[in-house]
């Protein structure tokens, strides 16, 4: 069992912590702490092995925690995902390979996609994929569309597999700190239709890619994992969307992991993320 | 002897260039060449030995290669340059080592600090440091009074290792493709005061740097070489700036490494490094 | 039409070969090539369009280039490739998926596989799986099933994506060049049983994979790719196995990019690989 | 302050070690433990504010925690390190520049080298340096010598920083992890004289360095840190050497920075390394 735990800095927090996990018959098997000294900020992340009562443990912590204690119990359960796609399958094929093979950390409890070209590729996997375009539609209508098929199936995490709809604030604010996407970056960062052009005529020498959690900001949530890979003058921008999307995959994979193991707090803009 | 060579693109551009440097009894030890499709740009880097008539290599060049060819052909001589810097020593302390045990592949003829902080380094290694402070004086005045004290000496390239100051268009457009600057580099790019800052807020796991030749749109001139390093949540301001330090030393190496060696062409905003 | 070609150096060579293209009416797309000074060998690789007579064509690289002269022709036709796996997925999970959606450079004739383990992975993209168990056999009894397998189909590769049993020299041997294999790497290298038992013992902080051509020598043919990825203390070594498959599979997607797009050649136990 | 301590595992060392710094009036500032399950061994590093007993302290941690306990206790005071070297400058050089500028983490009290070379540089910082010969001498008269001289200063650490002779065990066991070392790494490791020259012929993409510290046997000893950087055919084997000596310095660089923060334990041939 997982224990993220979040509040505000004082003195003798894990001593408190360590001495609540005993008095549960709990055994500490991993704990991660850190304080951001400037923000006063208490983080840590308790991985504990024993059985207890959940709702005792959960009054212990908030009687001797401060008030502002965020407390999120995670079980060893295995995870359940929810996955948005459009055309490209370079991000969703990982993710059913690695469902297929058990190796995920989650299962997928479905596909939606706005087109219908990923939908074989889903089936041959047996996961439902459930085709819902957008096309003639307004933005309200196509998303009602999608939390009517969401709510057919029960999830932790929705995961933006290269799903290249905005979503609305409406339907984000549902699912605080639990869609997951990924999008490629640049340094420096190419606003504007075709960013990859522009990095081709800028000629950049990194391109990148970055995974977060969603919220009303495009593109502007906490970042969970980013990673760059070297391209040069002799790229083309076909080669460089190409790479982008080998390293989209390859940060989108980590980003679930660690997800997915409960290494990830969230407070304001920014993840703390127990690594190691 | 290093012949680089741009032009536009037609069939038997490499035959050509084959042909005129075995008329001119070259031999070609390594060619490397690119040609952009797109814009129809072929661009040329050609290492040849033997000796020949270089004025009449030029005029065979430009009668037999088309009207746009624009040539520039670099003896092996060892290169100087002129270094400015502000307070921060790690560029200019890297510079200077390599320059002390002959590694640089240049010859580091002086250093120009708006403050002092760094003269005491500079002339432990016997290079002449001059103070021109920016302080109580307009721009124009300021750089005036660079300019005339880098008039006492020869360069082919002024290396900005940290200096602070924002050079006028007046005074970049003096020296074309020919001031190598190094700055810090995010994903996404933090704009306006303290990058650090925000970028740390914002919980970056990546940050970079880019050296970069001047151009009159400041940190937007044509990119050399980039690099970035994995941080995390536990990264303070203070160690993010001093990782960024890292990298900066590390990158603008990197890059003098490269247009000192006459590998690296310009056209437009964009660099073809020809890099191995 | 790539044409790789490697023979002793001399002066003149790159003209030569331009000219032999110009008069064959082939157009130069893009030329990079190499010489090997130490051992006075030039290598090439000439990216060519246009019709021509082939015969003709490499009458000519032979009439005009030195006596050892090797010449490889590659039209662009789709290459074939044969993959031999055992138990693990994750390599051919991501060659199966790169086939379906085209993007391999190659098309997957068939999987073998001494274990069954992933037959109905394979036979979901419809490609032919043949089951030629290794158990009870002789080793030349069990090549001998597979290379009358093999002979069913037509191919350019054999990819061993984590094909765990060692092929015989009279095996590689029929195929100088074409098998490639993965394997994780090390610093400094394991060798012996359990590498990553030992790697953790050890307190390695990097692993890593490397993708090379088989030749007779276990595991050190000519080197084809290699990364690294970091590791620390707290990574089990269930954990470091789990991180070498991620390497391992994008080591591999990387070397096979680069052999199928003809930009390696091989000399001795020593690639060169023209990457950009 | 920072406490540094291993021990066998067993439930409630956490709690334990929290309130015995509760106890002491100390504050745990950061803290960060590591369990090695199949070795049953417990690891943390604890940062403490506070002003305490420092005796007392030991004997509670004694007496409360297991018979098998280690600990360091190190006090925020500036490190001390005595610096070996032979011919080649660059880890040197940029140990100086960071002594001289405060960025080190620690003063270096003494240079030995083994060649005179590096004199001039060190003494440009103000820094002694003693220059003995193992030309004509046996090693342990060697060795004694650089004893003597080393007995002279009071340091925490001896860094080998390219110093080319190998030290006898005798010398070795008189510093336990005291003594850090850095060298090239290749995968796969090349043995024998020429590690360059085997790596180029071959082929090899990546080259390394581990900085690790000395044990009896040579270069074998637990590892601090590692890191790689991309090669390929074209690189000579100068020029492998050339980016050889800058990984060197990058990662003796990270190790030094990693242990005079008081961020590695060692236990057997392994280093436990707390980085973030």
């Amino acid at each position: 069992m997982v224990i993220l735990l979040q509040c505000s800095d004082r003195v003798g927090l894990v001593a408190d912590i360590a001495a609540i996990m005993a008095a549960a018959n709990l055994n500490i098997v991993s704990m991660k702490e850190y304080v951001h000294v400037d923000e006063n900020r208490f983080y840590i992340r308790v991985e504990v092995s024993g059985e207890t009562d959940l709702e005792q443990l959960q009054n212990q912590i908030k009687n001797r925690l401060p008030a502002d204690t965020e407390i999120s119990i995670r079980p060893y359960v295995k995870k359940k995902i929810a996955v948005l796609v459009t055309k490209e399958y370079h991000c969703l094929g990982d993710i059913l390979l690695r469902n297929y093979f058990n190796t995920l950390g989650a299962s997928v409890e479905c596909v939606i996609g706005n087109y219908d070209i990923l939908q074989s590729l889903t089936e041959k996997f047996d996961i439902p994929f459930h085709y819902i375009t957008h096309e003639g539609k307004e933005k309200h209508v196509f998303e009602q569309e999608i939390l009517q098929t969401l709510a057919q199936y029960k999830f932790d995490y929705i995961v933006l597999a290269k799903f290249m709809r905005i979503l609305s604030p409406e339907f984000v604010q549902q699912y605080p700190s639990q869609i997951i996407n990924i999008h490629h970056s640049f340094l420096p960062a190419f606003v504007g239709a075709h960013p990859y052009k522009q990095a081709h005529e800028r000629g950049v020498k990194l391109i990148g890619a970055t995974a977060h959690f969603v919220t009303n900001v495009l593109d502007e949530g906490p970042i969970i994992a980013q990673q760059t890979i070297p391209v040069n003058h002799a790229h083309s921008v076909r080669d460089m969307v190409k790479l982008g999307r080998e390293i989209e995959k390859s940060v989108l994979a980590h980003a679930l992991q660690l997800v997915l193991q409960d290494k990830v707090l969230v407070y304001h803009n920014k993840t703390i993320v127990f690594d190691n």
